[in-house]
């Protein structure tokens, strides 16, 4: 099977322009055939200042009410998404962006108002891998923005990292899949200030105790929760590291592995 | 040869919900081969007012400042264009959403300052067809934002009308290619006031008396050399109505036809 790498970058990597510009040159270098899934929400926030429209946070989450939709359908979709694809066209890397609701990729429903209303947020039913397999196999690389669609006419904001996680599940069917989630640390961090205290390999038993222990938590759970569910269903390899280890080896970041038998 | 139909269809049209659904519906039962191009030039004033961002426009044609280009790429690639593709979708038609740098579709350069400096304005240089090929063979729906790039890293706004005589002109290649403007009148009147006032057929000759007459005016202008330039260079077709006659014959617009030789 080809290799595929799934590489997902957070938003403060794609939002300055030194960084996106260091960012895509090394990931231009990635060989074999790539995905690139990326935030922006640093931008939205701004944006969403600078009209005076008030971003609501919940527990890492935004509350996505209609205003705040159309907000980041044009920081993602627009904005970040068109601004990598230039950049990656300028270093001759044929790259195409892409929503959820483009070639229907990407399906997901409205999340059910529990104890909270997350407004227009999605969680993922399907995946269709069918043209973007043949657009990987014309040497395009496709740019994920962090949105997908209910089928019924309705944008969904859904999260980046379980994008990443859900296509690195759907294509394992067709490629050799490495998903790399990379964020500002060198990995997941037993102290987290100490960049060089890193996890070198994490298996989900160590998870579980790290987090029991607290300390994993808060944004590195659901980041850590993606992972594990993609090596488990079907990722050959899952990594976690900063942006500027993406051309480096493996052993820079922290690997998740699969618990011993 | 297959047909291919390009529609454009102007900002009003497409920036409110209901002609929106409307002008979607219509577009949706065209048969054979499809590709939407459109504007989004009000919803993009409306930002930068919302912004604070002062427009400003030179004879119809916005000067693209770099905060102006952020506020194009944000309306037109993502809040106008993902709209359309997820209404697309809702309709089961499989739609994807691109730019001109998205796979390298569209490059163009930056307008050179003569008179005016028009800021980060692209004039057409190359049209990419392959892939777009490959799409409307598998019933893609592709729908063009009216941007394109330099292939040096830059997002250039690109006046949609060229944008989709520039797309017939290089299909016509490969199809048998019809070329539709719709906008908010019936066709090319003879009096701007009296929408039945059709000119059904429109030649080039013509054209010039009644531009020479002063019956055909400003913003009309610019459209009908893309419609000519269309006509003269492949494309079989060239029709500019009302979005609401697309599905009608071609009676109830104007026809741009051929000098009698």
């Amino acid at each position: 099977m080809e290799k595929l790498t799934i590489v997902k970058v957070g938003g403060k990597v794609v939002e300055e322009e030194e960084s996106l510009k260091k960012l895509l040159t090394d990931f231009r270098f990635i060989s074999g055939y790539k995905i690139l899934v990326h935030g922006g929400g640093r931008s939205a926030t701004n944006l969403a200042a600078q009209m005076g429209v008030e971003t609501k946070m919940v527990e890492g989450r935004r509350i996505t009410d209609k205003q705040t939709l159309d907000i980041v359908t044009m920081v993602y979709a627009g904005l970040v998404n068109k601004n990598i694809v230039a950049g990656l066209q300028s270093l001759g890397c044929n790259a195409v962006g892409f929503t959820g609701a483009d070639m229907d990729i990407i399906r997901s429903f409205k999340r059910p108002v529990k104890d909270i209303d997350y407004g227009f947020v999605g969680d993922i039913t399907e995946v269709n891998t069918r043209e973007i397999c043949w657009l990987l196999e014309q040497n395009i690389v496709p740019v994920i923005a962090p949105l997908t669609h209910d089928g019924k006419g309705h944008l969904l904001n859904t999260n980046a990292d379980t994008i990443a996680s859900e296509l690195a599940i759907a294509f394992s069917n067709h490629y050799n899949v490495t998903l790399v989630y990379c964020f500002e640390k060198n990995g997941v961090l037993l102290n987290p200030e100490d960049d060089s205290s890193v996890i070198r390999d994490l298996d989900r038993k160590s998870y579980l105790e790290y987090k029991k222990q607290g300390v994993i938590t808060e944004g590195m759970i659901p980041k850590l929760d993606n992972a594990f569910k993609a090596l488990g269903n079907g990722a050959t390899r899952v990594l976690i590291t900063k942006a500027e280890n993406l051309t480096k080896s493996a052993a820079t970041g922290t690997s998740i592995i699969k618990d011993e038998v």
